[in-house]
């Protein structure tokens, strides 16, 4: 495995494995078994295996989230090597951001104006988009991979990809969960033995959208009283409960086609998100 | 010479085309000259030359310019061929922006933001540089050639593909001009015979500050007074006469660096823009 910090040292590692497929599994770091998943689902479709570190200044819209954000570089290295990663590039944000830097990618509309980006400003999208051009031009890879969990993230980086022409295949992972439920993230090991008790109550709403979506309740009102009855009882901060389009993020007033339930919240001083996508409800036979 | 109108029969065309490096040469059609000097340094420098035709609705400011920007498709074709073009993209403007487009690449501070920025809104340069990186990467060419007449678009597009990572090499070739010194632009053909000879004041006046700064004037104050001397006879309705960094577009004050003097006037109804570059001056020897 090659480890290297500059875009002219990644390209000129991959220069010579452009004849088979190349997969990029971008992170910012601190990896866990959710990271892992992401690396295996490259490791068995492309030749070489890409993974970025990179935590990723413009996208964090609270400096304390950013002085707190977990870097773990040597254990992460060696979890990549273990998953039979080829080439990792954790570059400094000085290669990525270099004196003069003035450029930036931006997506306009709900996809990047709601929810996320309503919570965390609107730069959250653009640092997002920015870097993430900037990852995949730099290793021009035939497949990306991202998790599930940051689902407007992926619909926001399936955006510009498609707007700007981006030559790469999005492969978007599910969510993977502790055994207790909750989705893997980084931000978990900031949580009390009590917190990640509350916590758990975020997949619980999730699942009672979905059970209830497939006994037949349809109004996106009614199904967020489900997720609330739940929530309520956790003492977390809700920060939303909503169901959008999964492509545009448009708000989704009855789940007659697949609908994302998105929900953020801060237990203790850390905010959680996570996502289900309720499949459509068949229409029941026979009148009102 | 083949001619595609999508993004899917550009990458078609050039396919078998990757062994040997390939040239791209942006237009706006209208072709004169000035492109054929374009597609001259890409044919005597690459294997491949791709010319493209778009009338980029996203970087007009006036409707009216974007209506009556000339279009003359039949014999932009004819010119490219003549020129050995390989492949000609023309996409429809569905092609590049289809419905739910919602991408913007921006570059911000003096580069962007003053002189054609200031004068023809932010949105112009946003929408040059999103459109530039669309070709850009619908083409992956190795070279890409603009002319020097659009020096702030040429500094524009330099920022963001060194920003974004483009993998590209610019090659801006010198202005064409006609032989009584009028910057060719496709924008020449509105003008009358006798805004054309009023015109003419815009070329002077810059050789007027180019031969004042080889006398040894280095104040751009005292440079700009030559330039409006020059430009008052001419009864054109100034915009700006301005001189900054070629490549930050940062005012300077004193020309002892490389400095461009860049000139936007109306004559009549057509805006015309015109520059030059003033090469440092050579410290006078002796005293104050």
């Amino acid at each position: 495995m090659i480890v290297v910090r500059t875009v002219s040292d990644l390209r000129a590692a991959l220069r010579g494995r452009r004849g088979g497929s190349i997969g990029l599994v971008p992170t910012m770091g601190a990896l866990h078994e959710g990271h892992a998943t992401l690396l295996r689902a490259a490791r068995s479709a492309d030749d070489t295996v890409v993974m970025t570190i990179f935590v990723n200044p413009a996208q964090f819209n609270e400096q304390s989230d950013l002085a707190a954000y977990p870097r773990t570089e040597d254990a992460d290295l060696a979890l990549a090597e273990a998953e039979g990663v080829d080439v990792v590039f954790a570059p400094d944000a000085s290669e990525v951001y270099p004196d003069g830097f003035a450029t930036t990618v931006s997506v306009s509309g709900p996809i990047a104006e709601t929810l996320e980006g309503a919570e965390r400003g609107r730069a959250h999208f653009d640092g997002v988009a920015t870097v993430v051009t900037k990852l995949l031009l730099a290793a021009l890879p035939d497949h990306a991979y991202f998790g599930a969990k940051d689902a407007q993230q992926v619909a926001v980086i399936r955006r510009f990809v498609a707007d700007l022409g981006i030559p790469v295949t999005l492969v978007v992972c599910p969510t993977s969960r502790d055994a207790d439920g909750l989705a893997r993230s980084s931000r978990n090991t900031r949580l009390s033995p009590d917190e990640r008790a509350r916590a758990l109550a975020i997949p619980r709403a999730l699942t009672a959208v979905t059970d209830a979506a497939a006994a037949g309740v349809r109004r996106s009102d009614a199904l967020r009283e489900r997720a609330l009855d739940v929530l309520a009882e956790a003492l977390i901060q809700l920060e939303y409960v909503a169901f959008v389009d999964p492509e545009t993020f448009a708000p989704v007033s009855s789940v007659d086609r697949p609908t994302l339930v998105a929900i953020a919240a801060r237990v203790g001083a850390t905010r959680l998100i996570d996502n289900a996508v309720i499949p459509p409800v068949p229409p029941t036979t026979g009148g009102a």
